[in-house]
């Protein structure tokens, strides 16, 4: 049959300039002949039984079935009580592992250049535990949360990641000066997981250092774990050092394979439909995508005629210091990909 | 008398190369014609009736007195259960705002140009609460604690800074959409603050997109404000982007005019002694304690020959990218520090 070999994918389209940029890998993924076929749904969440929010069933049963998603940006719900879409999709799933790949595009200008770097985030406690109270009046605490399987779970994947991904060392960003119990938990596991990874360099660096470090030298770091928070922080930092939300791939990843990869911009309302959007991040998400579900050369190849058509500077959208529009940069891709054949 | 005129500012020379550039400073200011007098004193923690880690009494006299200090790098102690002296210290004191001008030092070569921003960071509570649970076995809490008053103080503080140093504009920053309640609380007193100053712009920003901004276009900002874990890691990548902890001032303010200056570099032991130390740090710390004091004149002419002999390359310190000893630098801002006159 036509779907002989096929391997289904949930896309979530998403909102603003989602449903275009969702089109481009789609026409990007048709000329690679990447053996996807993909599901479409809709994920904003809708007030199930008993009032509580939940991803509505028919896109709950595709990610089930098909494990992988693709999704766009989504815009931040409006109605009261609505929560953060990502939150939701996170624990639906049980993502519990957020990465993104920082890597330099040649061609593309920024401050940097060589930034070869991994952020690996804890996806599922600390400070977003969400538990929080008044103890008197004008004084609050919020409590982050630390455990010891899940800080063994992010560690445990981090070295997995840096062995099948060549990379040679995992550091792990804390302050366990200052949060000696918690942060020295989540430090103590990653030592411990270490010392079954004894071809991957271990290192420990404070949060404060690593920032400062960054900025100075982002060539030094490699495969970087950390709690959620720090990973919210040094994943943006990170992604600005290559050029921003617009150039970074992300993928957040749970357990048995279910993953979902993502652009993590904004919706852009102001250029939606206009034929203005950058489809990169979403493309290079996907790209991270394949490699994930074992298409290493489908996604070698979309990488590398991505990467040459920013480097050509010829056919770039706006965003990237171009003139095109989406259509065209995507057409130029597609007419790269079917040349590396 | 001598000391007419005079202010006494307690001088901790610190460990390490603190001697050296406490050195480098006082000659500096000798020159200057400052009129300060010294009072040199010894922080390390001591071990007070009760067991209880304190500053040395005489090193607290002096403070209580002078209300004004200047302190070197301190190394972190190794007896067991000794505390962090910068903590003891921000405590004994109540040091509740950290101060940390950013500012492009010209002829010193960094990614970024035209930095001029200054990070305000609340002092005394947030993640540094020092509270912390094992709840179960393998799950640990830490509460991050904040408070109305220490909210809004830090908020005014930010304003009339802005305010004072000719600045128009204030950045909270925060994660109010994940810590609602803690984060929602600082927010909403630097909201209510900012009413009270029309003639400063006030804005607001998720810490993410802070440090996203920040490694793309750090000019685009001017005071910011934040919660103290916020502003250790922000401190410190802004330091990055205008070469790092040895060219970056910072103050700790408190109530009643009582402020601790100091370099926030390390000891540098393998250097100490050896007449290599880099004293611009602890020099720019202590123009800021000039203004501080009201002795604007003074810190701007010792700023001007920092500032001119870094810009002129012929003398400077190894991490400058120069030859120079420690005392040579020196010397050539002394005599640039004279000619001013
Ligand atoms: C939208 C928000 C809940 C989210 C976060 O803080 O985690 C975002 O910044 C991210 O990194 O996905
Ligand atoms: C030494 C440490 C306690 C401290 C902190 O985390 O606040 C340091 O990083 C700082 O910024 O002064």
């Amino acid at each position: 049959s036509f779907s002989r070999g096929m391997q289904t994918v949930t896309l979530i389209p998403g909102d603003g300039i989602g449903p275009e940029i969702s089109t481009a890998v789609m026409k990007i993924f048709e000329a690679a002949k990447a053996p996807i076929r993909w599901e479409e749904r809709n994920v904003t969440a809708i007030k199930g039984p008993g009032g509580r929010w939940m991803i509505p069933p028919d896109a709950k049963e595709s990610m089930d079935r098909s494990k992988i998603g693709l999704k766009g940006p989504l815009k931040t719900p409006i109605a009261a009580g609505h929560p953060s879409m990502n939150l939701l999709l996170r624990k639906t799933f049980d993502l519990y592992a957020n990465v993104r790949p920082c890597i330099s595009i040649e061609g593309y200008k920024t401050p940097y250049t060589d930034v070869n770097l991994v952020t690996i985030r804890e996806n599922t406690e600390g400070e977003y535990s969400g538990i929080e109270h008044v103890i008197v009046d004008g004084v609050v605490q919020s409590i982050k949360l630390i455990t010891e399987n899940a800080s063994r779970r992010i560690a445990e994947y981090a070295f997995e990641y840096a062995r099948n991904n060549q990379r040679s060392s995992v550091t792990a960003v804390h302050k366990a000066n200052i949060m000696r119990m918690s942060d020295g938990l989540f430090l103590r596991k990653c030592r411990e997981v270490a010392e079954n990874y004894k071809d991957v360099k271990f290192t420990e660096m404070y949060l404060d250092t690593v920032c400062l470090n960054m900025v100075q030298d982002p060539t030094q770091f490699d495969v970087l774990v950390m709690p959620n928070l720090y990973g919210d922080i040094l994943s943006d930092l990170c992604a600005g050092l290559i050029g921003g939300l617009g150039v970074t791939p992300s993928g957040n990843i749970g357990a048995n394979g279910v993953a979902i990869f993502e652009s993590v911009h904004g919706t852009a309302p102001d250029i939606a439909g206009m034929d203005l959007a950058n489809p990169t991040a979403l493309l290079l998400s996907a790209v991270m995508m394949l490699r994930h579900m074992g298409l290493h050369d489908y996604g070698n190849k979309i990488q590398t005629a991505c990467f040459d058509t920013i480097r050509d500077k010829k056919v770039l959208t706006k965003d990237l210091g171009g003139n095109s529009k989406c259509s065209e940069f995507t057409a130029d891709i597609c007419r790269r990909v079917q040349d590396l054949d």
